[in-house]
């Protein structure tokens, strides 16, 4: 048997057992990866996963022969296998560790993702929305979603959304139309991402700076519980989501539940409450998830950025371009919506990460920089209050 | 010159000085109505009140014989006037009191109300929503308005609006069509309601249980600052205004402000962010004011009345059917969305004082009511915690 590292590990992983499964995140969180094949190769784990990964291992071949398969597979569709550690692993989907819903415990980080493109995800997710929503979209919907990432595309933003038809494909469109970095976040493979009517915008996306990503091996199909898994991954991967377009019980949804889970924002954009393709982004507006309504793309930059850094004499902020040149390239590689370490914005700004980490002590006091632990993130503006005048007694 | 009382001195208040004033509603603070009518008529009072009546009083009549003018006239069109103190009054209007919003000061309760009609004011809006919008309403809306009022007035609620073309005349329409009550708040005098062209509906509201609800003298015309004066009697008349359509400088956006800013529940019905007709309902769902979507009557309904009571053991709720039948029927004349005093309860409960506040105590103890300084009003439920599961940690 060939020696496993853990970038092969990791694959066969997400070759056994579904990613996300909370039991194996446990195993591979108690050693590493590798020792976790090791484990589920000599049968000793917990009976469930024994179970679940009984029907694989009976078919007898060893791990190494399986990782080689594995990565000749991905070598022949030009993709690439990203781990965390990876500078490229998008470290916001760590956030999943700590989704904790009901009735659905299987919801942790991916254990690694296949990536085609010429992108950077680490990079390109840094100002990123999902703009997403119902396959079967009107012709506003489609419009108004095209529209939308087009705007998002112009303004430097990243658009994710699941490649599927209607929004999604309209989103995907809208942000290419405009020269736009765009990711499809798929529930298959991606030698064929599902849908494959798609095909040609997938190819479009993957050539032009954008990314296809999936958690499953590049010749995996789409499956209806796979499509939910992935609905986490759409919402972790971003500062917010966009739901444009929805039935009553559509799979937005749980995107838009997920990503309210993960304290990212949730929008949508209305349409008439006598259409059933409006309804289930009505549902999310009543749902209490404090989803803001949207009607273009500055108005969903605002939601995700704040407003302006206020200038009264009260505000402990000090206006952008007072700050030094490295406070400035510091708060321009801080993420919009999640947190990173000190090391990775070193890393990202150019600077040691001592001097990185005095600065952005400094734009914490100032009022620029969020830390919760040791992770920083860009600081939200507060809302204004309730515009020009009413204050209830 | 005859004595003047309370009713003849508010009326010629009315018609001298536009309700809401500020200095007015201080000047009759200071001692009563009867007073002020005497101060101004003496000259007694400051500049700028001594200038704003002065073409009136140079006229020359008396103002016994304006008093008497203007009573002819209210019963030649069959009106009442109504005035604080009389049993039906809507107590409510008097949290105009504290509306406090800057560069509008002058927004106190009305000095007293034309009514015309059948109905009890007092008792029609002790369950009562203002439903308005875009005069230059689209289809969409007008049906949309007809459909709620109509649903609203099936379930036992009183529609309250303006009166205009387009949102607030299908409203209307759509509350008449069920048998319901309706009020049409208007700007100009109830003798020939503006606009004119809706008269025959006007005759419709007051003939059938409805009412015609005006702060100024029978023959009063519209004006441009009586419709914004107009806006925020139809914000506190009710529990909550729901908006359907509006364009982006809509009048229906004062409505909503004067709303919130009295504590009131504020909704609004989505549409097509294509449509000019509802930006303006998109820009107040923006406002921070806290609009909830709705889309149609029951979900007015929940957001005015909460969800029912919670019935699990930790809650200290009593069911509805466990309460004493005297408990209950305190219950049914407690006014939904506003406050008012023991005496007004007692008396629509046909209970002793003593014995209604005795049991207002316990219904507040056991959280079937709210109670604030010494008023009392149904309590509302929390909204249930984000729907099934997500819990952000």
């Amino acid at each position: 048997m060939r020696a496993l590292d853990d970038r092969a590990a990791r694959m066969l992983l997400a070759a056994l057992i579904e990613p996300g499964d909370a039991d194996l995140a446990d195993l591979i969180a108690e050693t590493d990866a590798i020792a976790a094949v090791h484990r589920l190769w000599a049968g000793d784990v917990a009976e469930r996963l024994r179970r679940l990964t009984a029907p694989a291992l009976a078919a007898g071949s060893e791990y190494g022969a399986r990782a080689a398969a594995l990565m000749d597979a991905t070598a022949a569709v030009g993709a690439r296998v990203l781990v965390p550690g990876d500078p490229e692993w998008p470290q916001q989907l760590s956030d999943l560790a700590r989704l904790d819903i009901a009735d659905e415990p299987h919801l942790r980080p991916p254990w690694c993702l296949w990536v085609r493109g010429t992108g950077d995800l680490a990079a390109a997710t840094r100002q990123a929305v999902t703009v997403t929503g119902s396959r079967a979209a009107t012709e506003y919907g489609q419009h108004l979603a095209d529209d939308i990432a087009a705007d998002l595309a112009e303004a430097g933003w990243t658009v994710v959304s699941g490649g599927g038809f209607g929004i999604d494909r309209a989103a995907h469109l809208g942000a290419l139309a405009r020269g736009g970095t765009t990711i499809a976040v798929v529930a298959s493979g991606v030698s064929a991402p599902y849908p494959s009517a798609n095909t040609p915008m997938f190819d479009r996306i993957a050539d032009r700076g954008g990314l296809l990503v999936s958690e499953w091996p590049p010749d995996a199909s789409a499956t209806r519980h796979r499509l939910l898994l992935r609905a986490r991954t759409l919402a972790a991967l971003t500062a917010g989501t966009v739901v444009v377009e929805a039935s009553a019980r559509s799979g937005s949804r749980s995107i838009a539940r997920y990503a309210t889970a993960l304290g990212r924002e949730v929008m949508f954009t209305p349409g008439p409450v006598t259409s059933s393709q409006s309804a289930g982004v009505h549902q999310i507006a009543r749902e209490g998830w404090g989803a803001r309504l949207v009607t273009c793309a500055s108005e969903v930059i605002d939601d995700l950025t704040g407003t302006p850094p206020p200038r009264s004499p009260g505000s402990q902020r000090r206006p952008f371009e007072n700050l030094t040149a490295a406070q400035q390239s510091l708060i321009e590689v801080l993420p919009v919506g999640y947190l990173v370490g000190t090391d990775r914005i070193a890393a990202a700004s150019g600077m040691p990460a001592a001097v990185a980490a005095e600065q952005l002590e400094y734009l914490h006091r100032s009022g620029w920089v969020d830390r919760i632990d040791r992770l920083w993130r860009l600081a939200r503006q507060p809302d204004p209050i309730a515009g020009p005048g009413p204050t209830a007694s």
